[in-house]
């Protein structure tokens, strides 16, 4: 099965000796660049900078960062390699304060990369291994959550979505594809980043997969007139109550879709955050006011309008049909007895 | 009470001899800038290409088109002048299919131009002193409806709008304030064409009402953290059986702040359309797959990406509190004994 690019997390973080190649996200989907990084700060600068998106890939970048420092370092005794590969650590871990799986993938790296320095073996290969075999793990978490996913499409389902819900997604409308069934994708354009025109929708497209994406608020109609069948999107945060954090408008568009009986599924690969209990426990990202009053790089307000933009809604259990996980489909209700 | 320039008809459609002057809602805010025609097809055109836009200005500049059409045709015999005239009448008709104050506006100055030409006397000054007076009563309706509207503002009230709500608005919160009232607004932005960024904030703004511009999928947000205590918009049709047609998103809004006791209001003007007995009748308009594909005049997608844009909603009266219209509040229930 063949994943579309931005799906492919291979296509979209290529280390190389003493290089390491990631898609330009800010280009796609009208030019398919990369930017190749040869020493970690511009690998920093990579991830500051949003070349790449996506926790993720974001994750992945930043342990290859670690492997691109050690390469260049041969001629360095251990005690300078230890020190500096620490450093590039530090480095590596200021680009993005809050993304858990940044940390994860930092620390795991680390770990690999100083017991190969005290163990006499090359730091570099054994990092960038390390980090391969976290890329192959998450795929296999992406493609098992998309497999469950498919079993409960059926023949001639239209899917809400909204953001870019990643390669689950994918996974699941070509499952459903190649059990025969018809699926169609509907892609809110997602305002004020556009991710739904961006991401989603080509993605989906090149995947070969029928989408119309539509403005944001068509959603409440597509739901009303069941021009759409089932609601599926990604989630950042699932907590052990069963909320779930995701792109502001999932809140709006789970409401409605519970009132006229329209089935949401959130994709949740490897499950909940065993550290949040509650709702309470998510913070609210806000942005800065300056990306709503842009559009495209031009003002669509005149100065002195005020903006507000909180970037994520979160949704009560009580309006979430199931929560998707590499391990099955669960419902709210059952996180915290399977993960708690 | 000044208005702002785009809540004031007399500064947005301006009839002289041989032309007609429209604001074009495109460039506002940003350059105020008026578009000259001086036929009818060109009036047409304006109102396709949304050079006007809201209801009642529409309306006005198709009643101006066809004084336009008679002032132009001087060396007709009366048959041609009619044939030229019910011809025009069609044409501007064409435009919109979703407003009913439209058709209303072209067959009471098209029955006025036919008469004067029957009459022997002048049909372009006869339609336009019809559409000017319609113009004058129109104001003297938006100003009733706004004051009406204000007797349900509370101090501190913060009112959730959507699209462009039009001068019944404006006259709300400024009648508010004058009250000694304290009340805020919150304007999601409105894509595809941004009516929010682009008229109702600045507007709102040149009135001196605190204002803060959201992104469309913000406002169940805004509801259900009660940021927002009562929603108000506009419509483009109230139906006898209390349904009311408004710029697609409204349903969203209405059904979550229904949810969470917040009271949705809608600013009707003269009320309903004695025509349209049910939502049944009422057509919703599909716009251009174009405008979602491109913003700001750029490519949001790539090319082959389907688009669907459905620019209405209905909304049912079970989710509506009060409609308002220049002779008060009434229950959506009430649409049909005092108006069928």
């Amino acid at each position: 099965m063949e994943l579309p690019i931005l799906a492919d997390r291979f296509k979209c973080v290529i280390y190389e000796k003493n290089e390491l190649k990631l898609l330009d996200r800010r280009l796609y989907p009208h030019r398919t660049e990369y930017v190749v990084c040869r020493d970690v700060e511009s690998v920093a600068r990579a991830i500051e900078d949003m070349v790449v998106q996506g926790a993720a890939v974001i994750a992945y970048t930043a342990g290859y960062g670690l492997a691109l420092a050690a390469s260049m370092s041969k001629n360095m005794d251990r005690e300078e390699l230890r020190k500096m590969l620490l450093k590039a650590g530090e480095r590596l871990r200021m680009t993005r304060p809050t993304g858990a799986e940044l940390f994860h993938v930092i620390e795991s790296s680390l770990a690999v990369g100083l017991k190969s320095i005290d163990e006499g073996r090359d730091p570099a290969d054994e990092i960038s291994r390390h980090v391969y075999g976290l890329m192959v793990r998450g795929e296999e978490i992406a493609r098992k959550t998309g497999e469950h996913a498919s079993r409960l499409l059926d023949d001639g389902d239209k899917v809400l979505t909204n953001c870019y819900a990643g390669p689950a997604l994918v996974y699941a409308l070509l499952y459903a594809r190649e059990k025969g069934l018809r699926v169609k994708a509907f892609v809110p354009e997602t305002r004020p980043y556009l991710q739904g025109a961006r991401l989603t929708a080509p993605t989906l497209k090149e995947a070969g997969i029928e989408t119309v994406l539509v403005p944001d608020p068509c959603a409440g109609q597509l739901i009303k007139r069941r021009e759409v069948s089932k609601y599926i999107t990604a989630t950042d945060r699932v907590a052990l109550d069963g909320s779930i954090a995701n792109k502001v408008g999932t809140y709006l568009y789970a409401v409605v879709a519970s009132k006229h009986d329209i089935p949401f599924y959130v994709l949740a690969y490897t499950g909940p955050d065993r550290k949040t209990y509650t709702y309470e426990d998510i913070i609210i990202e806000e942005r800065p006011p300056k990306e709503v009053l842009t559009l495209a790089g031009m003002d669509t307000a005149p100065e002195g309008v005020k903006a507000y933009y909180p970037a994520f809604d979160i949704v009560p259990p009580k309006y979430i049909a199931g929560i998707i996980t590499e391990r099955g489909v669960f419902h709210p209700s059952e996180m915290k007895s399977y993960w708690g």
